[in-house]
C-alpha cells in the first residue's frame, strides 16, 4: 500500500484527487516469496510458439473483445454493430472494432473502377481515380466519429438494461489520412453561387447527405487510410468523407460523388431520416455537430468490483465543437464531483480519455461524468436533454449517463 | 491545376515550399463531364453489400498490404517480420501488421494463469494478476518500437536489393496503454541499491534484458493496451514491457518477472547479441535509445511514378531522445535540402510523418530525408555511420538512406 493512502477525498464516496497516482495503488497485489520459484514454468515455455504472420490477429483469449450487432428484419446489412468499448482502453478504436451503420450492407468495391467525381457548380468537373488522388497532399489526424443515433435508448423512459457497448458503443475513433477536401474543390473551382454540397455512397442504399460548402473548405478530408491502413472496407473502402465532429452519416462511405449545389438537397436520408422530431410535430434538420459528451467506460456493466478497495474509473469524453476541456467524475449520483485527469494530448474532436482513482467502499454508489469543451459546453443532466428534445426522437442524446454499483459490486444502467 | 504553379521552388530538382498545400495539386484528375452519368452504376451498387461482422478485416483487395516475414533455418518462429510501411500512410501502425521479432515463437498464454512477479532488491516481493493490474492508475501514450537490427542492410558494402519494409521495415507505432512500472516499484518498495532491473519474458527462449531503474522510474510501462485492445500475442499477450525510445528488444514482450538488481545481469540476450561489435574487436553494451532517423516512404522501392508532374513526398521520422524537430529532404542526392511539413502532434518517441510537395521533371533524382531531435540530434550520413561504427554490427544504423528515381520512374535503394 502507498504512504498516501489518507489522501484528502476529491469529492463525495471515495473519489481521490487525480494527482495521487501513485497512491492510489490498488494494493491487490499478493505477498510472493523473494525467489522466481514463485513462478511455475507454464506449458507455453517449454515448448516453442506460434510462427509469423502476414496479418495478425488478438488472442484467441480475448473473443470478448467482439463488436455486437443487429440488422433490420430481412436484412444481413442494414443496420448498425457496436464497439465494446467496456473492454478497451486509450482512445484508438482499433480497426476491426470500429463500430459500424451500414444502410444497405458493405460493398466490395474494386479501387481501380473507383471513381471520385466532383461536379455541379464548378468551373471544371474533375473525375479522380485512385492513384491520382494519392499524389495529393495529404493530412493526418485523429477523430472520433459517433453515429448520430448513438445513446437514443436514453431517451426512453425507463432505463434500458446493456451497458457502455449496447448503449454507447456506436462511437470509434481512430487516424485518417487523406486529400484536403478544400484542395480538390479548389481545383475544380467553386463557383461563388455554391454554398451546399452533396455528397453520395457507392453502396446500394445510396446514401446521400447534403454538407455546408464551408465544412467542406474547413476541416473535410477525403480519407484514404484509417489507423495507416488502407480504409476498412465497413469504413467506406475505398475512401469516405471525413468530417470531423459532424454526425457519422454525413461522413459519407465508399464516396463517388461530390456536386456542389445551391441548398440542401433534401435526400431520404435527411428527411426521412437523421432529423430530430420535436414535441410539436416539426423536426429539427441538419443538426451537424455531435454535442459535448463522456461515458465511463470501466468500470461499466459486464464487469464488476470484486471487493472493496481502490480502483481507477476511467473513461471517454468528446465534442464536435473542439477540445474537451474537462471532465468531472461523481460517486454519489452527481451530488458531487470531482475533476479527472485528462490524457494528453487532448486534440480537437477526438475521443480523450480521462481517468480518477475511486476508494469503493462496498456500499453503494452512482457513478457519473460530466464532460465540458473548450467552446464552453457542458454535458447536461439527462433530464434537460429529454425535456429539450422531447421523446420522439432517437438522435443525438448527450446527457449525463449513471452506471449503479450494488454492495455486491455489480454494475447497471440507471437513471439518476 | 493551380494558379501558383509559379511557387518558388524550396531545394533542386523539383522540391517545392512545404507551405504550398493547395498549389501543389497533382493535376492527375480527369476533365469530366457535368452529370453524375459519367459515373456508372456500378456492380456493388446493384445488390446488398455484406453483413456486419464482430472482428473486421481490411479489403481483400490489399492483401499486399502484409507483413513480409524471415525465420531461422529449422524455425518457423525465430526471425522477424517487418511492416510494409511503403503501402501505409498516417502515423500509427495497425495492429495487424506491427513488425514482429521472436526468439522462440508466439507463446499461446492463458491471461488467467500469467502472473508477474516484481522482486529482488525491494521491501515486498509481489505477484499481479491481470485482474490485479486492472485496478491501478494506467496511462497512455503513443510510442514507436524499433529492433535494433532495423536497416542493419545499410552497414553492407553494396547497396541491397529492397525498399522501405524490407530494410527499414522493423519500426511501427501504436499508442500502448498501461500501468506506469513506477508505480509497481513504489509499491514493492525499491532498496537503495537496486540500481538496475532485470525484465524477463514468458516465450520459450527466455527473453531476458538488464534496464537501468532509472528508465523504470521515468517513463517506463507495463502495457496492457495497443491501439485501444489488449496487446497482440505477437507483441506480448497479455503484457509486455514498454521502454520508450529505447531498443526493441528490451521492450520484453510476455512479461512474467521484473527482478530489481545492483548491476547488469548479463543475459545471453545482452552479451551474444544487441551489441555493438566495433573495429577493435570490442563492443559497444547497452546502447537503448535508438537515434535520430527517417525514411521517405512514398515514393520508395514497389512504388512508381507514373508520369512527371507533381507529387507529395512522405515518410517517418523518429528519435529515442525525444521529438522530432525538423526533417529536411533533398531530391538531389543530398547537394540541396527544403523542410518538410510535420504532421501535428509531433509527440516525443513517436513516429512524425512529415511531407513536402514535388514536381517530379522525368529525369533523374535521388530523394533523401534528414531527421533532427529536440535534443540536437542530426540524423548522419550514411558513410558517417559506417566510418563509426565499423562494418561488423548490424545494429542501431540511423544513417541517411537514399531512394534513386530512373527516368522510366521506378525506384531503387542507392548508396549517394
Amino acid at each position: 500500500m502507498g504512504s498516501k493512502q489518507t489522501a484528502e477525498p476529491a469529492a463525495g464516496n471515495g473519489l481521490i484527487d487525480r494527482r495521487v497516482f501513485l497512491a492510489a495503488s490498488a494494493a491487490a497485489a499478493l505477498p510472493a516469496g523473494a525467489g522466481a520459484g514463485e513462478l511455475g514454468v507454464e506449458p507455453w515455455m517449454q515448448t516453442p510458439g506460434a510462427p509469423f504472420s502476414a496479418y495478425g490477429m488478438p488472442s484467441r483469449h480475448e473473443s470478448k473483445a467482439a463488436r455486437t450487432f443487429t440488422s433490420a428484419p430481412g436484412t444481413t446489412g442494414t443496420g448498425a454493430s457496436r464497439t465494446p468499448l467496456h473492454l478497451l482502453d486509450g482512445t484508438i478504436t482499433p480497426n476491426g472494432l470500429h463500430f459500424e451503420r451500414h444502410h444497405s450492407g458493405i460493398p466490395d468495391i474494386d479501387p481501380d473502377a473507383h471513381r471520385l467525381l466532383i461536379h455541379g457548380l464548378v468551373r471544371r468537373p474533375l473525375v479522380f481515380t485512385l492513384e491520382a488522388l494519392a499524389r495529393y497532399p495529404m493530412q493526418s489526424r485523429i477523430a472520433f466519429i459517433e453515429c448520430a443515433g448513438n445513446s437514443g435508448a436514453l431517451y426512453q423512459k425507463e432505463a434500458a438494461a446493456g451497458g457502455a457497448q449496447a448503449l454507447h458503443g456506436l462511437v470509434s475513433c481512430a487516424e485518417w489520412t487523406g486529400v484536403p477536401l478544400a484542395s480538390l474543390l479548389e481545383e475544380a473551382g467553386v463557383d461563388p453561387r455554391a454554398q451546399w454540397l452533396l455528397a453520395e455512397g457507392a453502396d446500394a442504399s445510396g446514401m446521400s447527405r447534403s454538407v455546408p460548402l464551408a465544412k467542406a473548405m474547413d476541416d473535410a478530408m477525403i480519407a484514404l487510410y484509417q489507423n495507416g491502413e488502407r480504409v476498412r472496407p465497413s469504413n467506406g473502402y475505398p475512401l469516405r468523407l471525413l468530417l470531423p465532429g459532424y454526425e457519422g452519416n454525413a461522413n459519407v462511405k465508399w464516396l463517388r460523388r461530390i456536386k456542389l449545389v445551391e441548398a440542401p438537397v433534401m435526400t431520404k436520408d435527411e428527411t426521412s431520416k437523421y432529423t430530430i422530431l420535436q414535441r410539436d410535430g416539426t423536426a429539427l434538420q441538419f443538426c451537424f455537430p455531435q454535442e459535448t459528451k463522456s461515458v465511463i467506460t470501466r468500470p461499466s456493466p459486464g464487469l464488476r468490483l470484486r471487493e472493496p478497495g481502490l480502483y481507477e474509473i476511467s473513461g471517454l469524453a468528446w465534442s464536435g465543437y473542439g477540445r474537451i476541456a474537462a471532465v468531472e467524475v461523481s460517486a454519489d449520483g452527481g451530488a458531487s464531483f470531482a475533476p479527472a485527469a485528462l490524457q494528453e494530448p487532448v486534440l480537437p474532436k477526438a475521443l480523450t480519455r480521462f481517468r480518477i482513482p475511486w476508494r469503493w467502499s462496498g456500499g453503494p454508489a452512482v457513478l457519473q461524468s460530466r464532460a465540458s469543451d473548450e467552446a464552453g459546453n457542458v454535458q447536461p443532466p439527462r433530464a434537460k436533454v429529454v425535456a429539450d428534445r422531447g421523446p420522439a426522437t432517437l438522435y443525438h442524446f448527450n446527457g449525463i449517463a449513471s452506471w449503479e454499483v450494488s454492495d455486491q459490486g455489480e454494475l447497471r444502467h440507471v437513471y439518476a
